[in-house]
């Protein structure tokens, strides 16, 4: 259960990490939406593992393959299946822990719950599945470029290591995302030895999204601020989704937090967005600002105590490829989750009020 | 939309601050629970206003009725339909509000979604509405007490003050709901230091929940902590949620944060919580503590700006009866949100092998 | 569980029949409708009992009160509640019948799936609950006026007895709703001599729905039909559900049952209707006709065998008041069911392709 | 949108008839059941056509792929992805048909609702998609074997030979699946004649399910019998569904059509099954039985009246390789279908009361 997300723009992921494939599929897409593989493939490269000295080896080909829900590049109101099928996979790596729970990861759980796991690579529970949630999310944002929405992610710090400052450009030109050139030299030197000491580092992703307009989400338990924190707390290693100024707001008087509404010109603004763009858990009409606190990556290959399914205490070490820091190649992958919730939200609130219907069905 | 949470034990909450009444209907509680007012009238006194000098003097009945799905102290397996009716309303208070949109409020975006609004005291955006969740969250939390669970939360911090020490007889005994004498004590100060001018603070929420099996929540989207993270995060003024050690994960390196498994007798153990009691979204078996960053209350005294709804630009001072700070009442609305969302799950696992199917369907 | 129904205009109904009252709450109604009791009210008034010598003598006051969704007399976007006090209830009616599973009832079943149950009438499986139906079938019927869609339903025969001609001021004014004045004797003197016989009898609901343009409904599993199908079986007594030609269809030719289609003026229109106005799921712009079987009231004076919950075998009579027909107060359920579907279809349509989008958002 | 069937056994198909691939996802299946292809082909292979002179010679090969959801031939409790490539696609067969409404057919629908249409072979209104619930059928019906509960269907009727006697071996020895072999030559014969006059004929299918458990089934919206009527109903040509008598039942009366109640042994049982093992929209341990009516096949090589997406009437004769009637390939439609909702009933049970989680969880 629980592989289905989205209510209007609904996607269902399925696939374990070694298994034959991977896939999605997209549900709800409206019609009339250029698209195509050339669309979705920017977003799995950036996802992919390999681009740089801090990432795994492991070379995932993820090339992505439509399989219907278009007709001559467009879409037609159909499901949107996609899938990619697993390549490089180094099943024997994982033998060795067929019988053993490594610590921090789903195992003992998965095996909990189910009694039956594919072990190799963590499965179902695998980083891997967001290849999945990237291909839908490519089609979303597709979607939001209509609506002149757009959905902006980047490393804010990888372990103690935070920028300071923040250049646009300077994100897409280092392999860890960050908007900071200097940080992202130190962070690269974190990782480094993290990768010396076989250990790992967690780190903060940030996320922007400029275009919303006013009155997305929905008062009570859809608040599009709910919606987010699920879409990313949902993603594997994140233990904590903040929005605006997220938990200094719980340190800070009303008069500071609050955000004054004031006009542009003939539009309502805000004098300042502590609040992150959601109030009450609808948009404001501000840019939406929120963070994700990812934790380290737990395969390191340091020994490590643990037990194995037959309760015995036993000592691991896992070998295998396995990224040092996660959060680079998840920046892409809070992006696609961020853009599959605008998208859900979007169509919602195409029923939020009879006048949208009339325009939709003309004067009745 | 958006009034209906939960996909087993599904809670739709209706109702505006100054209509006639709220009212919660509770579908999917399993049939044969003991229950009556008496099991969820405590709940509702836990968040009701004027308990203390730093609450509102609102005097909201909260007298629970319950219209269905229990027959001779029983539920029958049937919706349980509750109401609370809206008795002590000072709705002239917010005529002066009609045509402004209050800071840190809804009222905005609300407009914008709908064109129309109650604005009496924020109509359904109201944190009124939370009196609904507590009714359901009560109900869950008695089925709860079947299984072993409770869910025990209780105020971290107010403002700079944060609880230095844990003692569980303490929260209890001070209107604030902090598990440390002393800090309830400064906290209290501090609140009366706001209220004097005319200001509010925020604070955090911590939430424990013992006795929880491993095996609960779902590997991809429904994970147990995104689950529960959207459940705290709709509820109106959180701005952020972690799970164990939150954002502090994303500073430390695998072989901290990290948690070795271990056998506690002949059961599997963790020698240390950093995880929170969830690992890959399923339960380990741990205990589960999350924390909620709540902003300060909006609604302040103090003179801010905003705009009309005609679009001119205008200073306001908020009168009416408004809490300092929200965190106290909202310790039980967090219970009841995290209660409801452990339901959910121990009721999506009971059809997660085909194990379990067949104790319940006999040898087939 | 399975109170709930809808996908956009949701409606989750609560409450048994000697319970303390019945509810509904209508989540998903889009803001700006103009809403009151007075357009409820005549819709329960046609369901109610007591309303001629061949209905129950039942007294079921049925006023309904609005507790939220609307202000200052229109929707506003969020959940409309309302409940329906049960009023004259002669629960001890049933007393005879608290351990004997009635022939025809859900009883049985019921007992078998929840351990417990409020014998009193049926409790939640009794037809009183489709009044809470009723109330939100009314605020669809009015959301689909300005759509110009109109829901019409009639009884076609009760036991053998059917129309013959069709004359639709015929069918408001007898009371079992006949479009045809001679047919409505006839089937009245059959109830009479069931009454006298302390039998009942079955009949059948036929339902006409105009103004419908082409395109509403999906592919795949959420046909119109399928989901009209679902909505009027899920009515206690309906034992089959046909569309357009129904069974007939099943003996008939391609050539025969084809509709041609051609043009009316400008407009696509079809030359016949065997289909009945859908067809692959989807409306296409021709009056939708289908039809509802419903079974004879179950129950019955006449002696019937039985068994108790004890297992042991048992002879009853059920005393009481029931109606010897329940066909004709259940057209307006039939129509309310219905408008739900048809509104939801609406609903769901606003987001089939990207042009609606930005019809609604504007140049993007 | 309504791509998606099931709350807790949940089926997702997507492919269109000439696209590259038609696909289903299974998300909600329990762990730890044997399954691999070969528990599925058998059911693709009863719907795959050419298998009879009766059926189109189009080669649909039909060999279906699990991507994921099994580990070494068990369910691992994850999502079953399932695809079945496009093979021998005669896509150009339709390029006569790009611009014109063929009648019976949903393609003026489809277009009016959204805009574009892959008109090849129907696309995603197609016959086709079918090949995709089948598979997830198989699944269902896997598991139903391991509750005891068997689903089976057969052609009733085709055209106006309906059988006449019942034998159970007969209906897998002819193509026409009609357990009456003097019926099935009538309606070998008949099919010949419809086959030489360029023209097709419709038919019902019976399915009769046994082992079900009192119980299953809720009592409201989600009837066991409204459920199985929107997934029959969901095959594209169905017009028509009854439970037990159906139609019948509005004929009869009271006395006539309640089964009574009996022991045998010490079991409750019904002396006779008009209900058709459904009462209240609960399951009454009884056979379940229903019917669905099956227009005739829409595509027939007579001249038929028409207009195009330009608005000018046409005449159009239908080529390419069109079954003479759909009943006989659907008979394994309706199975999976039916196997389907009776999953999702077992799944949804299995948390009706109290006792049952009590059986899973231990005492507590």
């Amino acid at each position: 259960m629980g592989s289905v997300f989205g209510k209007h723009f609904t996607v269902t992921t399925f696939g374990e990490s070694h298994g034959k494939a991977l896939g999605v599929v997209v549900d709800g897409c409206p019609a009339g939406l250029e698209l195509n593989e050339a669309d979705i493939q920017p977003y799995l490269d950036r996802r992919k593992p390999g681009q740089s000295k801090y990432t795994t080896k492991r070379a995932e080909g993820d090339k992505v393959e439509i399989l219907s829900g278009t007709f001559e590049g467009v879409t037609t109101g159909t499901p949107i299946g996609m899938v990619l099928s697993n390549g490089d996979q180094h099943s024997k790596d994982y033998d060795a822990l067929k019988d053993v729970f490594r610590p921090g990861h789903a195992d003992y759980g998965f095996f909990a719950k189910y009694g039956v796991r594919d072990h190799r690579g963590g499965g179902r529970s695998s980083g891997r599945e967001t290849a999945a949630r990237v291909c839908a999310g490519a089609v979303a944002a597709k979607l939001l470029q209509r609506f002149g929405v757009k959905v902006f992610a980047y490393t804010k710090s990888i372990g103690g290591i935070a920028i300071d400052s923040f250049d646009i450009a300077d994100a897409a030109k280092n392999p860890l995302y960050m908007p900071d050139r200097q940080a992202a030299e130190k962070a690269g030197a974190l990782i480094e030895q993290m990768m010396r000491e076989r250990d790992s580092v967690g780190g903060v992703v940030e996320c922007r999204i400029t275009g919303v307009p006013a009155g997305l989400g929905s008062p009570v338990f859809d608040k599009l601020d709910a919606n987010l924190a699920k879409a990313v707390m949902s993603i594997g290693a994140v233990k904590g989704f903040a929005l605006g100024d997220g938990f200094a707001a719980a340190k800070a008087t009303g008069s500071e937090n609050n955000d004054a509404f004031c006009m542009a010109g003939d539009r309502i603004a805000k004098a300042s967005n502590h609040a992150g763009g959601i109030l009450g858990g609808i948009s404001d009409g501000d840019e939406i600002v929120f963070t994700a606190a990812f934790k380290p990556t737990p395969s390191i290959a340091r020994e490590q105590r643990t037990v194995t399914t037959g309760g015995e205490e036993v000592t691991i070490s896992i070998a295998g490829r396995h990224d040092p820091v996660v959060v680079p190649r998840a920046v892409v992958v809070v992006e696609s989750m961020a853009a599959i919730v605008l998208v859900d939200a979007f169509l919602e609130n195409a029923t939020a009020k009879v006048e949208y219907l009339e325009k939709i069905y003309g004067i009745l």
